[in-house]
């Protein structure tokens, strides 16, 4: 996240919202923003959704991901929200959700899924 | 791959290697290469092996992809392989398998499979 | 579709949901719904959703798909609902939620993601 | 896996092979084998692999798989392979591969990737 200047801007039970700002060290040659910083900020705005529905202390870790690349990540600044669908004892779930924002537009541009598994404090 | 300093290090016909130096920029908190690295590398393995197989002046776009995160991105560097297991006139599927090298130990770390779709040069 | 016994229930634009009633010859040792069972109506219905923004006579195949089961699949009936979230020239993607529904209960048992791509008509 | 007739060929530490007949039942109308059906046996290959490195009596659960289907499922029969790529005390992970048979012609029509959860029978 410290690399990529990306930050949390809103953090919800079960639902929270990552931003990066489409700087040019973390873009492709077209302008774009790189799919793998796509990829990062889904994957922390998920694994951080997760964690609001745990205690204080756990910790999570992505088991595996899945990402479809709808539209070039063109903007200001690209919008990662991650949603909790099923939060188990060990298993959580999480659906993803990528916008590229530019002025007053936003146009999703990558949905995803994704399981995280717990990693409790009291058992470390 | 700039920003990341990964570079192409084997490129055979369905079949790309990048390899990547686990610097401090792209690492995390414990010290392991960050998800969104091996995603980076992962998907740019597949698309450059999904290219040696078009003709020159072809593109490609990821259209979605998944991965398995199997173990902590820790060593020297990481090494992404990515092999075509089809390629059609339109969609091309490849397997990814990202390993993290420790001297002489290989460990695989991430498997995932991707789609891609051309972008002919002759219809752009 | 014919061998399970669903059926389509609900066709709007961009969104189909098929009902899957619980007949033991779709379910295992358990009494669950078997997984290809609930897979194969959420693929059909994300299938059906992507033709509802095509002209008659396409047709779409299934590239890939990928489902988080959540929950056993116990009830009177599965109810899978696939929604298109972007519709392309060649591809689309569609968001899969099948639910398992016990007299008033309903409770989400699976979450996918679908890659389909269109077989125009005119090309055939 | 009664419903479809579909029975274990070999089963070996971490790999396991199952085949389905290509009946009227298990096809849709173009005579090829459903991708339900597919689904059914890749993933059942994927579990039983995966209880192979697993003591007696423990049961897995799929946690999600995904499924690129790459050619028509055609030909005398469907033989399904499920291989263990990392198999931990929580979960395990496995590559699905299934190739359409028609007497010595033999084509993969489906490669997947799968996450299992071991369910020990110690602690049930």
């Amino acid at each position: 996240m410290h690399l990529l200047g990306a930050h949390l801007v809103q953090v919800e039970t079960g639902r929270v919202r990552i931003d990066l700002p489409a700087r040019p060290e973390v873009s492709q040659q077209h302008g774009y923003v790189h799919a793998g910083a796509t990829s990062a900020i889904a994957d922390s705005a998920g694994g951080y959704a997760a964690l609001t529905l745990m205690p204080d202390g756990d910790e999570v870790l992505t088991v595996e991901y899945k990402l479809n690349l709808l539209a070039p990540a063109a903007g200001d600044h690209l919008s990662a929200v991650g949603t909790v669908v099923r939060s188990g004892g060990t298993l959580t779930v999480c659906q993803l959700e990528v916008s590229a924002v530019d002025g007053d537009r936003r146009r999703v541009i990558a949905v995803g899924q994704q399981t995280l598994i717990r990693l409790r404090s009291d058992r470390r």
